[in-house]
């Protein structure tokens, strides 16, 4: 049969209705290779299953066609470093993921095995289906796709995945000064993105920064009978006193100096902010909250969830916190907090400024361990990559998408947009219900799909830039 | 061979060396009897072993010769009650004990497994071995030696076990109302006491009350993800400033007429005080703490210990306490807390105080559980028990006996003083270091010994009043 010579935008056009049909039809292998994925443990808080993982996620890499390095930091688990030139474009596209997830606990929460990755009502389960495996399985089945249908991909992808995200990345920065002159690129796609609540696409241009801290209070060698109440320092009255200095009853930050350096909104982020849809009704739904924060709705709580650094008790513990009644007197009582930060804020001046309010207050006998620190980043609105990965999502979606001028988690995005120079958008598979970070996480098999497309999608567009 | 008729005091002596014999040959016997009572798990705050224990202690009862019988509550483990009559002897003696333990917990804390039982150093380690299973086995050992040597005892015995002393007693006072009127006698032997820190017997003539809540806070329906920390209300920030309002940063407590009723202690009770060792050197060591609450020392560190009503933190919990660093906004914030009370002060009266206080500081949504109550108790200093007791501690320990007013623990004497009419004291054979309620817990086995004297004693210069 003779076929009739195509005009090239007709080949494109076919090729791409081919490159999507392939990502169709090799979904239920992806899907599987997430499986896979997620009955690996790799949770790097209680440093399980992260050098595996790593091997894992490696072994995927090469199968696509990739060349992979294992990077090893002085301390933590290896940061996988994959590459894959184009035949026909000279672009650069940089990835970044990472294999590790949050603690599965409190592991009674959950409805199956967290290790599990069974398939039910069209999800996976798992602890990182989502966060973040489920990106790394959906982005391999794109380029796949290119691969399978025309043996090469239209640009250069780099991609850098990472096992200690989850928490704060305290070596990669290890990783960013050896491998800065090879991470060159014209824009970067971030870890996460995907459906917000009604399923509109979501285009993130930022995230904000991260200090975390653990305080220790020792008041004792040893836990006695709490008879002794009467004389003896209880650590967990002096925790609680201390941690009420830190924000007043509304939430705000009583640490001196903590908003001087904060950047406003620009009048073109606060359009778009404006223009973003509110999640303010869907997070009321899911968590079942009557009221927000100072009353917050509407404009105002879209501004304040983006836009607001934050101080937040992630753990707090001391004495016996079993059944029933015990009367002891602890010797320690610790907590975790993590502060969120937005562009222009300093970590390590803001850690800083925590020690000396707590001499000032009298708490200089608090033990205070920093934990991890990441400044802010933003993409401006304009990005070239940006307008893509919007124009992408409403192809694929069909749906108008939704760009957010940040996100209010964090992560090391900074590395990228301010280190390395590269427009960064983060978008993916994942949807706004997915349970991230808490019991029965789960990848909503669609999405993970349509997510291939999306990607698949944004190379495409971006390798035809000039 | 033909005995010389003897006088009447003769007899006692010769008979009282006796017992005292009798208490030595035959203390390996109770020391096993003691290992394998800690074997038997008991921890009532957990319900675990208790209906088993009760089954061994009214085995070791029956064996030594009591009538037993075992109460069931409405709810809770059952209350053990044993009676021996004399053949000689018309008073009545009535003793108090219990059979559960404290929580096992920090459980890496142990050197042996708490319920091992080993014996080290002459002492025996296990849960419960001091508190308050060595008191049971060493009163025993004495009535045993009675029997054996006389084939009576000097006086009725009747003798109550109950378990859930360690949870606060929430279903005694069933008993009391049902065996009221067989719980008649002439004084009472209270469960635990013995040596303090520089090996002087310690006679202890009243009890602290206690009111014991649990706190809970939850301001959503699961965790989520901390970057909603902007907007959703943590309740670890609310329970952190609700704790805040109970007390002042001296450690005073700020619910609104909590010290109105306080019986201060009267001049006898402060010359006795005066007269008491200080324990302040000891704890100091022990605990490493180099300066008490307020700046406490000397006769004002003991008024306060024996004299002021407590507010302890006994365990607080929310969010991850794991390794690592996890961002999680939790949905639920607990604490536990025991109010150590003092003579006059109603518990009830007092929990009413504590709810008043929430809603007027604006936290009534906060949850209160009320988990056990009882009033403080006094037994008179010149109670002709409690002169029985030190002169019988002179002789055994050859030191100087310390009279306490009161312990700074609680439990639930006021029954036995209050509404029994029984004059009480406690006596036993634990010494200060034992680590009660404190990993490493242990029975020191020459106190041990010495303390079925001191009981054996007591019972029978007791048995000689008119």
């Amino acid at each position: 049969m003779i076929r009739v010579a195509k005009t090239p935008s007709e080949t494109i056009t076919e090729r791409k209705d081919e490159i999507l049909n392939q990502i169709d039809s090799s979904s239920n292998k992806f899907v599987e290779q997430l499986q896979a994925f997620c009955r690996q443990p790799s949770v790097s808080a209680q440093n399980l299953g992260l050098a595996e993982t790593a091997e894992l996620v490696s072994k995927f890499l090469k199968e696509t066609g990739f060349t992979v390095e294992q990077f090893s930091p002085s301390k933590g688990p290896p940061i996988v470093f994959a590459e894959l030139s184009s035949k026909t474009g000279r672009r650069t596209l940089v990835f970044y993921n990472h294999y590790d997830v949050q603690p599965v606990e409190p592991v009674e929460l959950w409805k199956n095995p967290p290790f599990s990755a069974i398939v039910e009502d069209g999800r996976v389960y798992a602890r990182g289906a989502s966060d973040n495996k489920g990106n790394i399985a959906s982005r391999l089945s794109a380029i796949n796709a290119f691969l399978k249908v025309t043996g090469t991909v239209p640009c250069n992808i780099k991609w850098v995945i990472e096992g200690e995200e989850e928490i704060g990345s305290p070596h990669f920065s290890e990783f960013i000064t050896r491998y800065k002159e090879r991470l060159t690129g014209d824009s970067a796609i971030w870890e996460f993105g995907g459906l917000d609540y009604e399923d509109r696409p979501l285009v993130t241009l930022g995230l904000k920064g991260m200090l975390y801290v653990e305080f220790r209070v020792q008041t004792a060698l040893k836990d006695s009978h709490s008879a002794r109440a009467a004389v003896v320092e209880n650590p967990a009255w002096r925790l609680v006193r201390m941690l009420d200095t830190i924000t007043d009853e509304d939430g705000r930050i009583m640490i001196e100096g903590w908003y001087d350096d904060v950047k406003p909104f620009t009048q073109e982020e606060l359009e778009v902010i404006r223009a973003m849809p509110l999640e303010e009704h869907s997070i009321r739904d899911e968590l079942g909250v009557k009221n927000f924060l100072y009353g917050l709705t509407g404009f105002e709580f879209k501004k304040a969830f983006y836009g607001n650094p934050t101080a937040n008790i992630a753990g707090i513990w001391s004495g016996y916190t079993g059944p029933g009644h015990k009367t002891v007197l602890p010797s320690v009582a610790q907590a975790k907090m993590d502060f969120r930060l937005v562009p222009n804020q300093d970590p390590v001046k803001l850690a800083g400024k925590l020690k000396q309010h707590l001499v000032r207050h009298g708490f200089a006998d608090v033990e205070v361990g920093l934990q991890a620190e990441n400044p802010a980043a933003r993409t401006p609105i304009d990005a070239p990559i940006a307008k893509i990965a919007a124009r992408a999502g409403r192809e694929v979606f069909r749906k108008e998408p939704v760009t957010l001028v940040t996100s209010a988690a964090s992560g090391p995005m900074h590395y990228f947009t301010n280190i390395l120079g590269l427009p960064t958008v983060a978008i993916g598979c994942n949807h706004a219900k997915s349970n991230t970070h808490a019991p029965n996480e789960n990848q909503r098999i669609d999405v993970f799909v349509q997510g291939s497309k999306w990607i698949a999608r944004v190379i495409e567009e971006f390798a035809k830039q000039a």
